[in-house]
This record gives structure tokens, C-alpha cells and sequence, in this order.
């Protein structure tokens, strides 16, 4: 299956790439990027050195020969190639926000207006897997909503308050150099940032909706020096105490069909490079400490994106994600 | 003013030579150190080479021939050396956890008997500056409760639940090597621990209660990529709503004759090696997220020591203190 | 085919798991660990659950059931294994010292008597491989010697001195912690160590005198904070000047049909997780600067222990190493 | 004494007022930036906050109101103030490029006219101090030729090739985000750059000179992931081999009345934040490894800085310098 990836040339393009070499039927022959044009892939993308000879190109949807597009562009940028691809009936996976949240949400919280919306399924298999299968566009969640969901889900219909304390690694601020991801800013360092504000936080309410839960989410990311890996620890206050047993049983139910979640002692280091997310969990009665941990650039984007598309077209949902993280 | 330190090999006995150094009233003649009795100083702390030339010597509180002592030993060996110093006459700042708490709470919080109990003031000068004029004996918190406390104080009679997530650098693991504090288990990677249990939390317990607060306190430290530092998010949950101008005005009320208290956007680079706190703040509504940055070594250990000591000897609070955090 | 890692708990252990969950023809059946026996080996390598579920066994040479063996033991243990398995005709990566030198150089160097030598291949294929391919018991290179000799090769015979400055990942002190692998030790730091006397020099220069060079050979090799990788300058003094187009020639003439040789602009982050070693090299006339990078884990290691498996086992020579290094 | 820090908005610039605020004699009453201008000072260099309440203006060297000037601009920039100081009696220490070098080989190496050349003292004091006592303008070395220098001097006479190669934190990238200086470009990485033809040779061949060594320099940098420190590992070539002994004691004499060099085993972690420079030597009979460690912006900038006004306004020569590194 030949795939084409819109906007190729940053963090999302790369491991999209890096990644799809490992997958048994699916192959990478467009990558596109208006400032790399012409550029082969791996001048930019050096880690792939000889891994692929693609080169980049300008996108052109309308002459796309593709059977599968990963839109890894920007928001507000891929609502613009969304509804062509739609039209072409190329299956995708959208990377940005553009589908995530309802309309009226998305302007809301994005402060735009959406000038292409249709309904899509939001693309977390492990809530909404029914509704993947079928569909011919899926919006892949944002990284911080994926580890924070899936650390409150089997709470969250028992929760009154979730706060979802999150620590980011670097890659997550993108691949154009700012203050922001700066080396002196950031090494031997911590920030918070956005800290009631952040856009993630409608994702997290939407999907404990979807859940069942009338719980109050609240959300404050930090910026940590590391390349990857988001570390959420989400702060669950229940309306009834649970033991440690009985907590346990609920993410074992949940999650035991899961090839994805693992229930163990998260941390950024164990899932690094890879699709999984580890979970734990701890109680102290009517406060549950549930910590999650992902690799943004993986399960937090382009690894989701690709077992969103193993299940989209009814391939084996771990095909080119079966393989170790690498620690250290 | 001649100054022995009791147990001076590790992190905290190192910063105190460093910060002493500065210092224009004390001077440091004695340090202790079973383990290297008969080593010059700098030949541990390779740092201080030619700016100190004294000598670890067995500690001997019988013949100690000093007007001012530090105790920089473990729980539990602060107290075999507490009662000698006291009846001595030798003022005292005990670093250790061993006459920070209640006899009760202690012993149960540690799980260990407490063997010479009597009662010290909590030097958190911020908080207790009176009683510690006219102490000779003073517990110095704890690393995370100072930053939590803190962060937190302004708004703790107004809340119903704080819960404090902490993010700490690697030397609060110690000076001894240990999978804890082993570079290939820390760096680019991130980790919860003792996410419901940390000792640390019966002080936060202790402080909110002397500041009236009737407050549920929680507690989750985490295990950050870097040397120095604890950046504590405080989630502080309030009865009634409060704007983001009534929380600053608050803050700026507590903080405003607090040398080391900086009302600015907290980040552990900012605040690198010095004795300074700095905490912001940010209103939801009936959430309020206040987050502080210290260098745990400094205000969260050795130069807290030092504050308290310039105020039980009369000296002026700042003697020793007053330079620039290190950034980058 | 079946493969069993004698002494499976350490970082090379882990990572020949890991590496072989990729391969076509071959899987892991036995992981043996003296202190960890009985345990699942994700229990230690917890980056590897729910990818396998063996468990470590005690190492019984005798009634192993296994086609292939790797020894990834400290030097001298692996000499006690080695007879056994040569006897009983499981073919063999020893990644240890014990077998990479002649007995003399090997007994003089790490100052202990061989007690079962015999001559091996040196498995660097890049130089060795028809020698490989015949051989039933490989010895796998030291890490610093196979990214300072890939760097030197095309130039040894035409140098009269060559300084090897290398800058190797603290994974490189193994699994134990330790002083040296202390964060607080090495993170926003830098050391050299063993500044003339390390001991996989004696390799650098076998290799050296192999390739037809008479150059002095010269080793420091500096401890960085990253966990994966070493970066080795190599100065190489020629008798007669070369110009940057004849450098270049000579490199990609050497390497050109080699895989996993990549001549770029060489970094840690290009080659992390990785088999490749990157090369580049700059001209300054009578001194060329020729710089490598490897993640030494791998083609320092494990993933070079699986190309030598590869080369005597008649399979494909990039199975199970043909993906992407993973950055950032 | 009043000091202005032309150009005062980056890293140099912050540490020379971080530095100046221990000076016994000395005080920062003017603080110039163009593109801060207005703005507390402690803004822009947060951690500062409460240590001073100076603001940024433009730079007006007519109407300079100060009895001392720092000139911490880029080079070509300082050329433009020079003069003027000059004009006013303004003791000046120039940070900048633009006085290292003789006018021939600076605009060679540059590629820049000189359009204000006149000879100023090079202000490495451990090698030139009594030209710099007497002088009212003096040329700050730069970061990689103060340590590299350092190391070698002893021996620069008795060598025939010297090869430094350098490994420097990102805070010598500038303040500015750029490629070089992105957090996910630079951690848990190593790159060499500029690897023949960095411009800071030229000084380091200057300065071989003056000490009357004829030997080859060569010069290779990398960039480490660390935010301050320069380690440089001189590979020295003797023409008649040196015993250990020999070597140190040529070190001792050499540096025996210099408070500011210590011999002991360097590391970059021995001397954050301070201005010290630590070196070690080994012997391997013609070759000589030589190391050393400084704080790129202390010693190798503002400290060094600080240090060349103490020695030209006759004060002490570690006034405001003389404080511990902060490890770790």
C-alpha cells in the first residue's frame, strides 16, 4: 500500500517514516514539504540515511497517488487538504487538531474558524476502536489528551475531579528552533507552562464525557529536558474510597485486551521510540494517583497514526509497531 | 564566628563550605566525616580545592571546639548528636528530619523510636521567623515541604484540598551510588515514586495545620533529569472562587518583605544555586495552581541552614546569601 | 533457530532481546542470569514487556538447548564458557575481551592468565568478514574500537601517527551503579579518564598493524552525559599531504558496498538505537580529521554481534538490524 | 567604581553583572541594549531579580557616565565603541574578537576590515600580566584559546604538533535560538563542528608563539550537551620524551602563584559558575595528554573579564571571584 505523508519534513513526518519501514504492507512513496522540495528525505531526516531515497515534494492532492495519506501538518492547515483528500477517496489519518473537537469547540478553543468541518472518529483505538474500523478519515488525538485519557479512563465515570499534571519532553515544542526548546532554556531545568489554559484540556473533557464522567478536568503541562515522553500524573478525587485491589481490577478489565497498555511502573525510559503506554496506579482511598507514560512522537502522534490505520484498513493493529523501546 | 559542620561529606555538607565561604561572619573550622576522617576537604569536594584547607575529622561533640554547629547527618544519627550539642551550649541547625516533627508523628512517620525528643522550631523563616530568634536548637524542613509550603501558604486557610506534585533533581538521592540515582535510569527520562507515601508529607501536614488551613494535603514526587532543583506545582482547590488579581494581591501581601520569595514565573534555572524561592501563581476559579522553583540544596537544605543561623545569631538574615543564581 | 544469551541482565543483554525481536530467523529462548534466575526477564528489562515471556535460568553450558550462543559476560567469565560451547558445536559471539586479542597482548593487557585460549575471528566485518563467514566462534570488538577503527581504516597505511579521541555514553559503565555512573557525576558534565592506559587500545592497534599501518596509535577517551553513543575524533598525522577530494575517495571506496558504514556528517542522535556507523572526514592536509559515531550498545555491541551471527550463519547480513535510528 | 556593560542583554553580559555583584569595589550602574532597551534588566536576566534594579538603555559612549566599561558585543560591533572609550579615558575591557590579533591576521581570519585597529594587551593574565597592568584596554581572550592555552603553556616550548580538541556547553551558541542551539538537536548528542577551521585558532597559534613554541597547533571543536564548561584535551607531541615527574613539575612551576589554576584532575562540573581553570596531565613519553576544564562564560569570558579590570585598576586579583563552584 503506498502511503503519502503531507507535511513530512518535521518531528511527525520523520518517525512516520522511521517507523513505516518496519510495516509489512504498507510503504512510504510521497513525502511532502513546500520549504524542502526537491530535497531527498534523508538530507533532512538524517537518521534515514539510506534507509529511503524519496524525496520531498510539494503537495498536490489532486494528482496524489497515494492509497493512504497521514496529514502531519499544522492546525488550520490541514482542514485545507482534508476535504480534497475526502473527495478523492484516500483514507487518513489526520495528525493536526483540525478534527478532533466539535465545531463550535474547535472554533472556540482554536480561536479560528473551521472552514471545511465534518465529523470524523478521534482516533484513541483503545476508547473508540468500533468507530475507527469503519471510517475513511480518523483525527489522530493530541499527544497530551492520549496519555491523560487513558491514565483516568477506568476512573473517570467514578471521579469528581481530575487533574492531569503533565511533563512533556522537548520534541513536542516542534522542529523550528525558539526559546522555547532552546538548550540553555530547558537542560538541568523545569518549566510549567499554559498552566489552566493549554487547548489540550478540551480533548481531555470531550473524552471524559465520551466516558461517562461528570468529573472537573483540569490540566497544567511542564517542560521537561528530555527529547521524548509525556509523563502524565493524573490526580483522580473520587466520590467513594477504593482500595488498592479493587483499583487494580478496574485497569486490569480495562485494559487486558490491550496489547498497547501496559500495567506497570511508567516511565519516559521504558516506552521510549515505541507504541506503548504503561500505566500505574496507587490509592490512598478517595484519591487515586494514576501515572501514564507514552512517547509523544509515537503513541502521542505518528505511532497511534499508523495503528489507527492498521485497524482503518483491517491489517493486524500491531503491524510495524511490535517492536522494543529502547532503554537506556 | 567558628562553625563545625557534623557529617560534611555529602551534597548538603558540601554547600554549606561553598555558601559559607561568602558568609562574613562564619567561618568553617570543623568538618566531620567518619568515612574520610583524615582527608582534606577539597579532596571530596573537589570544587572547593584551595578555597578551603581544613581537614574531615571523626566527630567528637565532647572536646568540638565551635560556637555553631550543623547537623548534616541522616534521620536518626542527628539525634545521637542533639542532646550533647544542646548541653553544650553550641547553637545548632539540624538538618535532618529528627526534631522537625512531633515525637508522635515522627516516630510513626519513620517508623523508628525517637530516643532524645525534645521540641525545636520548624525553620521555615518565612513562617517562623519570631521563634527562631530565640532558638539555639532548629530543625530545617525538608527539601520538598519547603517549596510546597511556600507555594501554597498565601491561599492554605482558603482550601479544601492541596495537592502538591513535585518534580525533584537527582541530588536529593544522595551522595551514594544507587539504581535511584544511576544516570542511565534518570536521564532522558522521567519517574514517579512513593507516589502516595513520601515521609515528606507529614511536614506539609504539619505546616498547613499551623497556618489554619483545615485542608486535605496529597503528595506526589517525581524523579527529574537534573543536578539541583525541586519545582513543586501546588493544585490548590478553594471553597469559594477567587480572581487571578485577589490571588496575586495575596501573595504579594504574604511575600512582600521576603528577601528569598520572588514573585516571578518559577523555573529551576532561575534560581540555580542560590537560596532564593520563586513562586507564581494562576487562578481557575475555585482552582489555583501555585507553583514554586528552589535549588534543594540551597533553600531546601544547606542555605535555609544558613538563613536560620543569621537569624538565631542576630546577623543580618541575607549574611552570605545575597548573590545570583547560576543561568544557564 | 534458537539462541541462548549467557548472562542476559545487562544493557548488551537487553539489547540483543531487544534487536532480536526483529529478526526473521531467529528467536530468544534462553536468557541466562545467575542473580536474576526464575525472574522474567521483562522484569529487569522492563522496556521489554508483553514482547517476551521467558525467563532467566541459571547458565548450564552442558544441557543447553540452543543452536546459537551469545557470551555477553565480563571478560574472563566468558573464557570459562567458551571451551563447552565450542565442544558441544553451538556456534558463538563472544562479545567480551577474552578472545579478541592474541593470548600474550590479552594476558599482558588485562593482566590475568588465559585459561582456555584459542584463536578467533575478530568480528568487525567491515574488515574481517570472509573470515566470519567460516567461523564458528566469533569474538565481537570492544565499542571503542570499532567506531575509532571504521574511522581510521582508509587512511591507517598512509599515517604516522593517529590519536583516537573518543566520547563514549555512560551505558558504556555498564548495569551496576557506581561512582562513574552516578547522574549527579556525569549529567552538564565532562571527564576524561584512563587518559593513556585504556585498555581497548591493544585492539585499536592490532587492527591498525592488520590494515598494513606502522602509525602510533594514541587513546584517550572522555565519559559524556548522554546514555547511547560514541563520538571518536580521530587525528591522523599522514607522512604525505592529501587533499579533501582524495579523502573523500578513499572513504567512499572502502565503504561503499558496506551497509552499515553511512559516510555523513557524523552525530550520537543519527546513529541512536542503531547498527550504522556514521563517518565523516575533513582534510587539513599532512592531518585529517576523521570523525565516527556509534551507539555502542549496538554496533559497539549487541546489533554488531547479530551481523557477525548473520555473517556465520549464511543469513541476510542486515536481518533484524534494518530500521531506523530514533531520533530525536 | 562604576562600570557600563555595553551590550549587556546575553549570556557574557549576565554574568558579568551575576560576577560584579560580589565585587568589593565595584558596581553596574549602566547596562546598555538595544533591542531591551527600557527594560529592567532583571527581565531579561530573570534569575537576577531583587539583585538589582539597573535598566537597559541605549548605548551612548559620548555621554557614558562610568569609570570603567566592559564591551560585550559581537566582534565588528566593539570596533565601533572602541575608539571612543579610548577618546574618553574609559578603561575598557573588550570581550569581542577585535583586539585578539594582529590587524593582518584578524581581518584574514574574519574576512573583515578593521576599521579602528590599534594593539591592545591580550588578556590571558596567567600569561601577559604585567603588559596588561599597565594598560587601559585589553583584549578578553577567547573561550577555547584561554583553556586550550592554558593547558598546553607549560610544554608549548618542547612540542612539535599540538592538537586541542575541544568539547564546549551550548551557552557558547549565544543567546539567540538557532539549529545549533535546539534543545533536540544538542541533548543526548555530540557533534564535532568547524573541524579545521575554526576561527579561535588563530589566537591559539598566537599565543603558542608568544611562548616561543614553533610546534603545528591544530584545533578541533564539539558541541556537548551541557549548558556552560570547556574541557580541552591537548594531545601534545614532544620531541624528546618526559617522565611523569618531569611533566608535573613543569606545571607546578609554571603555575604555582596562579590562584586561579588548580592542578587536579579537571572536570567541567569542578568549576561551574567560577572562574577557575583545572588541569591534569598525563605522560606516554613523547606524548603528552594535557587537560583542561573552565566555565566558558567565567574564565573564558566575564570572570576572566573581571579578573583582567582587577589587574588594570590595581585591585585585588580575585576580588569578586573568589566563591566556590557549584557542584553538583
Amino acid at each position: 500500500m503506498d502511503i503519502a505523508i503531507i507535511g513530512a519534513s518535521g518531528f511527525t513526518g520523520g518517525d512516520l517514516i522511521r517507523l513505516l519501514l518496519l510495516h509489512s504492507k504498507a510503504e512510504v512513496t510521497c513525502a511532502t514539504s513546500r520549504s524542502e522540495e526537491g530535497k531527498p528525505v534523508s538530507s533532512v531526516h538524517r537518521n534515514l540515511k539510506d534507509l529511503t531515497d524519496i524525496k520531498f515534494t510539494n503537495p498536490d492532492i489532486e494528482n496524489l497517488d497515494a492509497d493512504f495519506a497521514f496529514l502531519a501538518v499544522p492546525h488550520t492547515a490541514a482542514m485545507k487538504y482534508a476535504g480534497q483528500l475526502k473527495e478523492r477517496g484516500i483514507k487518513t489519518v489526520d495528525l493536526s487538531a483540525d478534527y478532533r473537537l466539535s465545531k463550535d469547540i474547535y472554533e472556540s478553543t482554536y480561536g479560528v474558524e473551521h472552514t471545511c468541518y465534518f465529523e470524523a472518529p478521534y482516533g484513541l483505538p483503545e476508547l473508540h476502536r468500533e468507530v475507527i474500523k469503519g471510517a475513511d478519515f480518523v483525527a489522530n488525538p493530541g499527544c497530551f489528551p492520549t496519555g491523560a485519557t487513558l491514565a483516568a479512563a477506568p476512573l473517570a465515570k467514578l471521579a469528581h475531579t481530575i487533574i492531569y499534571d503533565s511533563k512533556t519532553g522537548v520534541s513536542g515544542a516542534g522542529v523550528n528552533p525558539s526559546k522555547t526548546n532552546q538548550y540553555t532554556n530547558v537542560a538541568d531545568n523545569l518549566t510549567a507552562y499554559k498552566w489552566t489554559s493549554h487547548r489540550h484540556l478540551a480533548e481531555m473533557r470531550q473524552e471524559a464525557k465520551f466516558l461517562g464522567s461528570s468529573a472537573k478536568c483540569h490540566f497544567t503541562p511542564h517542560l521537561l529536558p528530555v527529547n521524548r515522553g509525556i509523563l502524565t500524573t493524573a490526580h483522580i478525587l473520587l466520590n467513594e474510597p477504593l482500595t488498592q485491589e479493587e483499583v487494580e481490577k478496574l485497569y486490569q478489565d480495562r485494559y487486558k485486551n490491550e496489547f498497547f497498555v501496559r500495567l506497570q511502573n511508567p516511565s519516559l525510559g521504558g516506552v521510549r521510540g515505541s507504541n506503548f503506554c504503561d500505566i500505574g496506579v496507587e490509592s490512598e482511598g478517595t484519591r487515586i494517583v494514576a501515572v501514564s507514560a507514552i512517547d509523544n512522537l509515537v503513541k502521542g502522534a505518528s505511532g497511534q497514526a499508523i495503528q489507527n490505520m492498521n485497524i482503518m484498513c483491517g491489517f493486524e493493529e500491531t503491524d510495524g509497531l511490535r517492536f522494543g523501546p529502547v532503554f537506556p
